[in-house]
């Protein structure tokens, strides 16, 4: 039963007038739900129950947290067929990447429980005193991670649940110890409620503190300038564009106390195929990318929007190659007519660029909001000297890059932006003649790929989804993986602190038998 | 021989009109030395070499960047006397502390080339592919940390070496693989261009690629904010003012490519004194924090500017000897005409504020420039009414705070706003009681510390040295202690890539015989 409300906290709550109805793509219409706007009151009174709940939240112990997200993932399955069915009529998604997507939720839960379980993430390290020291005698010092405290979360349009409200960013913040505030994106405020029915749900039951999660409802931007803004929200997880995670990082750092924005914005992707790639394989790696540049209608923040390669009579046929393959496949539902809307605008603005030909271009009459494919082409000169092609194009489109020589390709990598990931394919006997265009490649990537496709994102400790501005705000933190954690915590030095009242982590005799650093030594053994 | 040149690289560079002097403050005059202002050809031309270096210096081994750190602190205690003399002349401060903070700064760059030589710092994560895992195939991905660009260091006034031109933000930065730009405090930079000539010498001899260092004079903010705006710039170390630190972190987080700026900024320190604290112990600690208030002239970041108890008898007693403590101890020099000045009208402001009584006052002539103690004492509820009250008074200064009870004892740290440090005296049998006291302080701060003086910064692992906002710009980060590595280095993931191109770190047979997580366990093994 959707109710439109909001939870602050347990509660429902619907103080508000204004009301907004999320949209099914496929049938064209608005859905049957109507949310309550949440008002500045309830904004306030969701961070201040999470301000009071992290008090008590952020002593509860790791395993006292694994338990509450393992209900969490759960109560989601427990929403059964109506979460599916939810999912797919916001979102225009197949109904099985509902089930693969709700998989990943549940999955991304446990996968943090179980680093909670096993406890070292929060990275104890200990230095034993040394009375007898000249000149000066060493005090016994003691550091490890402590939550940050309330977080806000914005949920995000192209993932309704492992990138929204109880996705990466509200499962990592709840394992460091953190209240969670989220915004849930209008797109998909139903599945929104859903999920956070769930949350409520589990954290009643696991005995959490009121206030340790709210769902706010929002269709414009004022919730989330007003949560960023709040005295009390010591952090922002967002996904979605660099104009809007931009805003809210420059928000957040003019507040009289800054907080840190992790923002994970998007990027084009920029995946090189070396000679080898396109002379043996190119038929091969143009099927492949036809299928990744048309995977979910292009909706990912991994699409690969832009491929380089040196000219050559095998590029050539590459790029005809892609163009057939990708004209192949049925165009796929959008997740909104918004975002469809901006597609053919972008895919507009870029064909209309000098030096543009068209690759392939999806014409025939599809149903609305289906996101037709696009493919174009244009030389490393003309790429270079308009900064506009270099632009992400949110959708099933991707810019074949043509250079002159392995300088060109070279130096178009190095007037690149910051992205999340970057490719390239072809024989690692090629790596040392393309050192340097390898070289700057990694130089602006957060995760780089051999041989592959960048579409698909583990979720494991060796992950790193984030890369220099603009694919992120910081690109020393990851948005997926359970490295994510780090984004909520800050250490904490004790120092000739009374053994008693130190953290469980810190003590002694190791109670939670964690990997620590004891005198400069990775190690499970107690002090002493 | 000062020649008041410009590092630029390798080469001295004087391109500018614009001089300046530095000053002796215990001789109340200019220096002989004249220091040539780096103009914006000179900052852009360091951040150009500094880029061009990084390209080379970022895949230099751990081995061969140990070695180049280690030679800094050979060739800077080759200087001599020559730095001795000229760091006291600069600075004001007693040779006793000079030769300490030299054998500091030594002991840091020291640190990091054996945490360089171990190697495990790099984070080193792989998990392996799993070809046959359903419904998808595991790709092979690994993890580690390298190293972000060039990096700015602002050199602070009152630590001339180990928070200066090869402190701690210098060494750090290195050793992650980061090329420095340091922007030469002021006040000493006759020490500057010594210590710069130092490394330099270092690099040569080590083979570092010409760019690796920079050191720019600059007497005003210009160069300053030129370098931060440079677009080849990727990070900002900072220690000084509240003022200064956040007004680097807004312009840098106004660049069209955002970048971290890691400022530490400063804090009032709060002491707790329990009753049992007062009552049996009141005599020593007040005779320590004599001592801890007037260290250095009250010129450290850690001095504690706040001290806050429950009224009763006791305290007054505490109160009263404290400053009968106070008052026998001489003044000592401040570092500069202007901090002194600083210092003075600090001191006043606050002297006059609405329930303030003085404790304290040492008022008998001493030299010019030397900074005279002062104490007041003020309760709770003034105090928290008042927030210049709370505001950071650089120099031997401290206030008392009477509080009526616990209640109003939490009251007040809850209004307090981020510090480096807390420090709680008393006895572990008190912490029941005082939890919520106590769990608040620790909330507040960086450093929690137990019968102790907040002076005094230990430099290893488990030392944490940054609290929340404004005590730094970002919580989750130290600037003491091998962990500062950490600013200046992001994650990048490699999936599928050919082994034999994989950095030492992340190779099958661990080459470097680091530890590393492989498949979700910490070990030194080889891969399968």
């Amino acid at each position: 039963m959707i109710t439109g409300k909001n939870y602050v906290g347990y509660g429902l709550s619907a103080k508000g007038e204004a009301t907004y109805a999320t949209f099914d793509p496929k049938s064209n219409s608005a859905t049957e739900w109507r949310f309550y706007e949440a008002t500045a009151d309830e904004i306030d009174g969701a961070a201040k129950k999470a301000a009071a709940a992290f008090l008590e939240y952020k002593n509860f112990s790791g395993k006292q947290k694994a338990k509450f997200l393992r209900a969490i993932a759960e109560e989601i399955e427990a929403l059964g067929d109506e979460l599916i069915a939810t999912y797919t009529k916001e979102s225009g998604l197949p109904e099985g990447r509902a089930m693969g997507e709700r998989g990943r939720t549940m999955g991304q839960l446990k996968a943090f429980a179980t680093l909670l379980e096993e406890g070292s993430w929060v990275e104890a390290t200990i230095d034993t005193a040394q009375p007898d020291r000249k000149p000066l005698p060493k005090i016994d010092i003691r550091k490890m991670l402590v939550p940050m405290g309330p977080i806000a979360v914005f949920g995000s349009s192209n993932f309704p649940l492992a990138f929204s409200t109880a996705g990466g960013d509200t499962a990592s913040a709840l394992a460091a110890g953190c209240p969670v505030i989220v915004k849930s994106h209008p797109m998909h405020a139903a599945t929104g409620e859903l999920v956070a029915s769930a949350i409520v749900k589990a954290a009643r039951a696991t005995g959490m503190p009121d206030g340790v999660f709210s769902n706010l409802n929002s269709s414009g931007i004022e919730v989330g300038k007003q949560l960023v803004l709040h005295p009390e929200i010591k952090g922002v997880g967002f996904t979605g564009s660099i104009k809007g995670g931009t805003a809210l990082y420059k928000l957040a750092s003019e507040r009289k106390e800054p907080i840190p924005v992790f923002a994970e914005m998007g990027s084009i992707n920029p995946v090189v195929a070396l000679p080898s790639a396109l002379s043996g394989k190119g038929a091969d790696w143009a099927a492949k990318y036809a299928g990744s540049i048309t995977l979910g209608a292009g909706q990912f923040c991994t699409n690969p929007g832009l491929i380089l390669g040196i000219g050559s009579t095998s590029f050539d046929k590459f790029v005809n190659t892609l163009g057939d393959e990708i004209e192949k496949l049925a165009p796929t539902c959008m997740l909104h007519p918004n975002i469809h809307e901006n597609y053919e605008k972008g895919k507009k603005a870029l064909s209309q660029q000098e030096g543009v030909h068209v690759v392939a271009s999806y014409e025939a009459d599809s149903a609305p909001n289906y996101g037709k494919q696009k493919v174009l082409t244009v030389n490393g000169e003309d790429f270079m000297k308009n900064p506009k092609l270099h632009e992400e194009v949110f959708g099933p489109f991707s810019v074949v890059v043509k250079c002159a020589d392995a300088g060109e390709l070279t130096a178009v990598i190095e007037q690149l932006e910051g992205q999340l990931t970057g490719t390239v394919l072809g024989e690692p006997s090629e790596f040392k003649t393309f050192s340097k265009t390898i070289d700057a490649l990694q130089g602006r990537v957060g995760r780089i790929i051999f041989n592959g496709v960048p579409t698909g994102v583990e979720v494991c400790p060796s992950m790193h989804h984030g890369g220099p501005f603009p694919a992120s705000t910081d690109s020393r933190f990851t948005s997926v993986g359970t490295s994510a954690i780090k984004r909520w915590v800050r250490p904490v030095s004790f120092q000739n602190w009374p053994r008693e009242f130190l953290p469980e982590a810190l003590k002694d005799d190791n109670p939670l038998n964690i990997m620590r650093i004891l005198d400069g030594e990775h190690t499970r053994a107690k002090v002493g």
